[in-house]
């Protein structure tokens, strides 16, 4: 039987408060056996780039990464936020590694290409690049026992360019990646207490969703415009091998952790 | 016989020029062996703070490091610098790593204590928490043969509150703790050609220094205030086990590796 893997993708409402930050770390600590942390950002970039004068381009919803939104994100992401979670969870007493996908070429990706648009630095995971290997002996036995990787969303490039990159895509290619060696168990926290229902209803969460309703629900324009690569990657991880996956508040880790019945939304 | 290990501290100087910074780095990349690098700073995080409005004091020459500041120092050293690094590294064939002090309590500081003054968010380390056992995994063995290990001058204490630490210290520490297991060799780079014998004068390189002419010259008032520490703590590293100190150009970094005679000053 193959050993269980969790990993946690964690976005940035929860990062911008320090006092859930530290709860949920404290929860996250509580997870036995090897796991991962995918964090994102926050709006301390956003902060920074307001601070520095840099000014975001934005392209239907989706943000222009130039030359300095790319340097603010590195100095954000790779830097004080993931050092800031990985200080936190070794005082906690688990000892923690911070990663971007560019240490040990963990994980290549290509600058996106897209017909219309140039969307500057930002990467595309190549999912055969994972270094699996590096990643397996990390959370396994080097160079400690049960080493927790935190993952922060920067990739580069084989010609060294970093590149600004998807958390939710880093951490369920990771899933993918990883599960061909461990049980692997992917958990989306986010601020709502899973995918809803009805949008503005909290108490409306689906506890289990599988691919007929989600089409059902996507058909029908109930599900958000946020939640749907989620959902899809989603999907696409179970088809890939991923032993399960959880959508929901990251008060609930310990619940998503031990599939509880009210843990959030599971994918099936 | 113990293997060689080579420890590389650069500073501000080569960071802040893309093309020598490159150049250095093949010259890094050629080394044979174990090998870490330590990096300072450089001019990008006054330019971020004076761009962000966040004021610099000064006492007695050194910089206090508030909160704001040490943001700054947290985002530019181990995000910005650290990760350029890092993926320049990888795309040039070396396995590199970047890590600051606070990834698997590699280093762990307390925050200065001053009689008169405080300095704030600046770490002392302490030389006995080096964590030797991880770090001659990474340079090695695990999780691949021969990682670079790239140091950001950054550490946590045991609370896992972050902080500010000198970087020519973070490398003479590593130095001597690692020296029980390896012959290290510490080298480092700056934009003189060594120390020299009168401070305008880039020809009159000090081949050999040992403690009776550091003594006398020191005493004539011959050593700039910045060489000081730099050289107090080396004659402290080589009597502690450490197997070879040099101090020159960055440019000269395969020279120094080598031992050669016009390497710089080789501390004796």
């Amino acid at each position: 039987m193959k050993q269980k893997l969790n990993i946690v993708k964690i976005g940035g409402n929860v990062i911008d408060h320090p006092e859930s930050l530290n709860t949920f770390l404290r929860d996250f600590v509580a997870i036995e056996g090897p796991k991962i942390l995918v964090h994102g950002g926050g709006k301390l970039a956003t902060e920074m780039a307001n601070k520095m004068g840099v000014s975001q381009v934005m392209w239907q919803g989706r943000r222009i990464t130039d030359k300095e939104t790319l340097k603010i994100a590195v100095m954000v992401y790779a830097g004080w936020i993931n050092k800031t979670i990985v200080a936190q969870l070794n005082a906690l007493g688990t000892s923690a590694l911070g990663v971007c996908g560019a240490d040990l070429d963990l994980i290549i990706a290509t600058k996106r290409q897209h017909p219309e648009i140039d969307f500057g630095f930002v990467g595309d995971i190549e999912p055969a690049s994972i270094n699996t290997k590096a990643i397996i002996s990390f959370v396994t036995c080097n160079p400690q026992p049960a080493t927790a990787l935190v993952f922060s969303p920067i990739t580069a490039d084989l010609t060294g360019q970093l590149l600004n990159t998807n958390a939710d895509t880093i951490a369920s290619t990771l899933a993918v990646a990883l599960s061909s060696h461990f049980n692997v168990q992917l958990n989306y926290c986010f601020e709502k207490a899973g995918v809803l229902e009805e949008i503005s209803n909290e108490a409306s969460v689906i506890k289990k969703m599988n691919l007929t309703l989600y089409r059902k629900m996507k058909q029908e324009q109930k599900i958000s415009n946020g939640m749907i690569p989620k959902l899809d990657t989603s999907f696409e991880a179970i088809k890939s091998g991923v032993g399960g996956i959880y959508i929901g508040h990251y008060s609930n880790i310990y619940k998503m952790i031990n599939q509880h019945e009210d843990a959030g939304t599971a994918i099936v």
